[in-house]
């Protein structure tokens, strides 16, 4: 039903999308952690949020949605929290350095917080989380976006997919990487279904009633006329399967990454000036890591992670399943995978990277 | 459908529980805290998590599962976390202080992390996220629990109904408080639909082949007998709803406050000695607390609290709702209303306080 996909190296991909931002003048630091972030997603199995983007940062570095080489300022600062103001800049290089700034925080105090206003799209929420597990912290991420999401009885999109991530090491397995978004399924897999032409389940999205809907093409198109109707938040519809929990966590997403910075909410869009340029969409992001040792020997919870995930890997299982898993299990296995036998793009993602290569005079080695 | 229920006062139904904690040997303070928090639970209409376990609290004390004087130890402390070793005292008191000392934590270095093992039930997450309201700071709850919730594509229950309570302050709006089981519904709610002999939803419970249910005896008699089966995750079974994101989120909570402290995980349940005597259960909590104006001034923050709760509320209706709820306004309005006009007691449960009352010899003046 796909078109069979194009295999490309990791470290080719990475090569040509570095080039690609040096040519919108981005800084080389930023320009590979840009990378590192977009890449990562391809090698987790995350294709919705890997270099399938590229163009989305081209085109918004070019419009000025996003500043290439942006005045970030801190705000404020305590011992274990602060506030960045990003500067409009791209969204990956503020939050790694954000995040590395709560890990030396938890280092030197036990904990560290850091939120991040006035940013862009950061990619993967669980690409800054994991980055405390090598500092033997546990890491937590989170991010607001552009709103896709209703609240419990609302017609119209208020929330983004709000995203959490928490990242906990373990000793001889691999660490627990929960990394979600707060809605019941992404934009993406309502696209998947409208290729395919098939009904989406009960509990995914609403029509611009705001009532609960198998139309994905209906659902997308409100999308672009803002109709009304979107996501609908975890548990899905209502109460009766417990949307308003769901709603509970994306607000929550909100007030800790865009309440607590002074980024945009609640109606969250991409805004333009009068004559249609894009301006910076003021995205808010929240960072923290906290060391395990301050609260217990590490070795001590490296052995208890193995022995809660080996429990639950050994469990019975339901009738006709054969595996339960942890979380990012999945995705560490796809990594190892894709490392070796590199990542398969989507032709149409493949010809846009060469596009953009041709504009950009950027060879397309891959 | 249910009986008529007995109108109590506030003061007087606390008085009582006080008195019955103090003759089960429990130190006053505690006594008063304990009784804080259940009452609490019944005010803002939690009834399930309220004084209707009264009697579970006073058979544990009488049995030995919860120590009436523990010895309560400071396993590691750093500037701005801490572990707790309970002594298998009421979870309540030691919960009451850990949250105390997050909140202190915070006011010095800008947030602070207490997790707490060899505990017992603490009562409703939420009485301690919002003991940081005071403080201008944001709490946050957590307790790993008995296990009754079946991981995805698992048979058996492994995880509790694992819940997580955040509280935000706000300005002239009323406080931001998430308080979610993250289960997609608790136990009781089988217990009432199977008192009106109504199918389940399917989403809310496995049977003993893990497999969806809409027979809530079933369910309720294998958590008897131990059969397999349980509550499903928040977004019920399998991954087409995202019952696996519930299932990261209860994992989540028994990392934090399990892994991280040394309580019971996994399959923990309310041991037993040889001869069936009840043990301490072991249960661990995990409570922390940041300023708001470690990242952004205290009126800037509240006034954009007010402004996205307003935004949220005015915003359009799904066709058919009238009311858009923020987290913890239901709880908010529920405690005003009981606080004038009493609280509304089952008439069962207003006779086994009865009971308890004539078994310890304390007057039953409510």
């Amino acid at each position: 039903m796909e078109e069979t996909p194009v295999l490309v190296q990791v470290e080719s991909l990475k090569d040509f999308c570095v080039q690609v931002f040096l040519k919108m003048d981005v800084p080389e630091e930023d320009a590979r952690i840009t990378t590192d972030v977009l890449v990562n997603a391809d090698l987790r199995g995350i294709d919705s949020h890997g270099v399938a983007r590229l163009r989305r940062y081209v085109n918004g570095l070019r419009d000025g949605m996003m500043v290439a080489r942006p005045e970030t300022r801190a705000v404020t600062e305590t011992p274990t929290t602060a506030l960045i103001d990003a500067g409009g800049g791209l969204g990956q290089p503020v939050s790694h350095r954000a995040m590395e700034q709560a890990i030396e925080k938890a280092q030197e105090y036990g904990c560290g917080f850091v939120t991040v206003r006035n940013s862009n799209h950061y990619g993967i929420a669980g690409y800054y989380a994991m980055m405390a597990l090598e500092h033997d912290c546990i890491g937590i991420s989170m991010t607001n976006a552009a709103v896709l999401v209703v609240p419990t009885f609302g017609r119209d999109a208020m929330l983004g997919t709000n995203p959490i991530a928490v990242a906990a090491p373990a000793g001889e397995e691999r660490p627990f990487v929960m990394d979600m978004a707060t809605s019941t399924v992404p934009r993406g897999k309502l696209e998947v279904y409208n290729r395919l032409d098939k009904p989406l389940p009960q509990g995914w999205a609403t029509d611009e009633r705001g009532t609960g809907t198998t139309d994905a093409a209906r659902v997308l198109d409100n999308f672009k006329t803002r109709a009304g109707g979107g996501l609908l938040p975890l548990g899905g519809e209502g109460e009766l399967l417990s949307g308003h929990k769901g709603y509970g966590l994306a607000l929550w997403v909100d007030v800790f990454c865009a309440v607590l910075s002074g980024a945009a909410y609640a109606n969250l869009v991409y805004p333009k000036t009068a004559d249609g340029k894009p301006l910076p969409s003021n995205i808010g992001h929240f960072f923290g890591a906290w060391r395990v040792d301050g609260f217990r020997p590490v070795d001590e919870f490296k052995a208890a992670m193995d022995d809660l995930q080996r429990r639950l890997r050994n469990t019975p299982k339901a009738e006709g399943q054969e595996r339960i898993y942890i979380h990012g299990e999945k995705e560490y296995e796809e990594t190892e995978r894709r490392a070796q036998v590199g990542i398969p793009l989507n032709p149409k993602v493949a010809a846009d990277l060469k596009t953009i290569g041709q504009e950009l005079d950027v060879e397309y080695n891959l």
